[in-house]
C-alpha cells in the first residue's frame, strides 16, 4: 500500500465502487452532475459476484475496497454503485472510512416515492438483489408497496453486447409481461418501475418500449443510477465550490482500478461509461 | 474435518467435482455406466466461477475439493466435471490425491478425433474455457484443427430453465450460424461439434436442430460428459467386480455436497441429474 495522498486543494475527489464494472453507469451520471470533480473507480472483479456471498464476506471485501479509494486514492465522498454491496454492507463501509458514503438503493426508493401516485412500485434486479429484498424494505419504509422480479438474463445479454438486439427485446417483453401479470394478480396498480441493477440503464430504451405495451400512459421508469447521482448532488451541494479543471486534470479526471479481468473491463467499460475508461490499473487488495 | 472413511469393501466410490452444479450432467452419464457404484459429488459453489480466476487460485481450490472427496468421502476414482478446473488444475489435483483423476477435456478431444473424418472440429464453450484454449490444444495434439467459440448466453439460459424455449432456439441459431460462417471463412470443413460445457447437454436437442440447418448430413455432435463417462468406464474397466447394491446402499448411491447456494443447487440440480439430487449438504472448505 502506498502513502495516503489527498489531492486537496483542488477539485473534489469522488470514489465510486462496484463488485464489477456495471457501476460505470453510475459514474456516467455522476460525471454529468459533477463535471469538475475527479473520480476514482474500483471494480472488485477478482471477487465478484458479491450476490452469492454472505453479509460478513461482502462487508469485509467492500470495506477493503472503500479504504483503498479513501486512504490510497484520496476519495472525499464515496458512492457504492453496487446493489449487493449497498444491500449488505453499507453500514460496514460507513464504519470503515471517515467520509460520507452513499448507496444506490435508498436514492432509488426515494425517487420511486417521489414518482409514484398509486404507491405501488415494481422493481427489476438480479437474482441476488431480489433475494435480499433490500428494495422492498426501502420502499416499505417509505409507505410504498413494492413488487420485485429477478431478471437473470439481462446482465448476460448486456455483457454480450446485445443492448439493441431482437432477442433482448423478446426477453424483456417476457419478463415485463410476467411482472405486470403477477403484480396485478396480487392486487397492485403499479405506476413506477425501478431499474435495480447497474447494467439495466443500457437497456432503458428497450425496457421503456416494452413498458408501453403493458402499462398506462404516464408510467414512470426510475433509474437508480440517476437517482443516486441526484442524491450525491443534493448531499455535496455547493459546499465544495466548482473548480475549473486545467488540461492536465481533465486528462486524469477518471482513474479506473480493477482487482482482476482488466481486459473485459476495458472492452465493455466504454459502453457503460459512454466514453473510454482509459487504462484500467490492476490492484491487489489481498484476501 | 471428520476422519477418513473408506467404504471398501463394497461398491466403488467415484468422486465427481465441479465449481458449480453443471457437472451433474457428467454424474448423470456416469450413473448409466456404473449403475452399482457409489457417488460423491462436490460443487464448490461458494468460490465459483473458476473461469475468471488465476491458475494458482483454481489449483488451490480444486486440490482442496479433491482432498475432501478422497480423504473424507472415500472416493477411489475422481472425475473433474468442470472445464475450467480440467483446463487449469488437472496436474495439481493429480498431485494432491493418491487416486486416478480424469478431466473432461481430453476425453472430449479423443471422442472428436474418433468421430471426425475431415479433421476439422468446432467447439462451443464458456468464455473462460474458450480463452484457455484447452480444447484447441487437446485437439491439435491429436492432429485435429479446432475452431472454438464462446457462447456466454447459454449457461444463463439453462439456469433460467429455458431449455426448450423459442428465445434459446434463436440464440443457439445465431451462435451456430456465426460459428459455421467463421469456420468456413477460415478454410475449415468441420464435421464435428464438441459441447465443451457441462450445461450444454441440456440444450442438446435444440443444438442438434440448429446444426441440421448449417451442416451436412452425418455431422456429429460430441458431448464431453458422455465422452468422459466412456473414458472412466475404459479406465476402471472390470478391475472392480460389479456389485449389486442392497436397498440401503441404493438410497445412499449419490451424496451431493456444496460449499454455498444449496438452495439453487437443489432447485436446478434435478434437471441436470435427471433424478432428484437428494438433500445437498453444506460443507466448509475454508479460504
Amino acid at each position: 500500500m502506498t502513502a495516503t495522498t489527498n489531492p486537496q486543494p483542488g477539485p473534489i475527489t469522488i470514489g465510486v465502487f462496484d463488485s464489477g464494472f456495471g457501476g460505470l453507469t453510475v459514474l456516467r451520471t455522476l460525471l454529468d452532475r459533477f463535471p469538475n470533480a475527479r473520480f476514482v473507480f474500483l471494480g472488485d472483479t477478482a471477487r465478484l459476484p458479491y450476490g452469492s456471498k454472505s453479509r460478513r464476506t461482502v462487508s469485509r471485501y467492500a470495506a477493503q475496497s472503500a479504504r483503498f479509494l479513501v486512504e490510497e486514492q484520496g476519495a472525499q465522498f464515496l458512492v457504492i454503485a453496487c446493489n449487493s454491496a449497498s444491500a449488505l454492507a453499507l453500514e460496514a463501509i460507513q464504519q470503515a472510512v471517515p467520509v460520507p458514503v452513499l448507496g444506490v438503493i435508498e436514492p432509488g426508493a426515494d425517487s420511486a416515492r417521489a414518482a409514484s401516485t398509486t404507491g405501488d412500485v415494481l422493481v427489476i434486479a438480479t437474482d441476488a438483489t431480489t433475494r435480499s429484498h433490500a428494495y422492498s424494505a426501502a420502499c416499505t419504509a417509505r409507505g410504498l408497496r413494492a413488487f420485485e422480479k429477478a431478471c437473470p438474463l439481462l446482465v448476460p445479454l448486456v455483457e454480450e453486447g446485445w443492448t439493441n438486439h431482437p432477442v433482448t427485446t423478446q426477453v424483456i417483453r417476457i419478463y415485463l409481461e410476467e411482472l405486470f401479470n403477477e403484480a396485478h394478480a396480487n392486487g397492485l396498480t403499479p405506476d413506477t418501475l425501478v431499474l435495480g441493477c447497474t447494467h439495466y440503464p443500457l437497456l432503458r430504451p428497450l425496457i421503456e418500449q416494452a413498458v408501453r405495451e403493458f402499462a398506462p400512459e404516464g408510467f414512470r421508469v426510475i433509474d437508480s443510477a440517476e437517482a443516486t447521482a441526484d442524491a450525491a448532488r443534493a448531499l455535496i451541494g455547493n459546499t465544495i465550490p466548482p473548480t475549473t479543471l486545467n488540461q492536465d486534470q481533465e486528462k486524469k479526471q477518471i482513474q479506473c482500478f480493477a482487482t482482476d479481468s482488466v481486459e473485459k473491463f476495458e472492452r465493455l467499460g466504454t459502453s457503460f461509461l459512454g466514453r473510454p475508461t482509459g487504462t484500467v490499473q490492476l490492484v491487489d487488495l489481498g484476501g
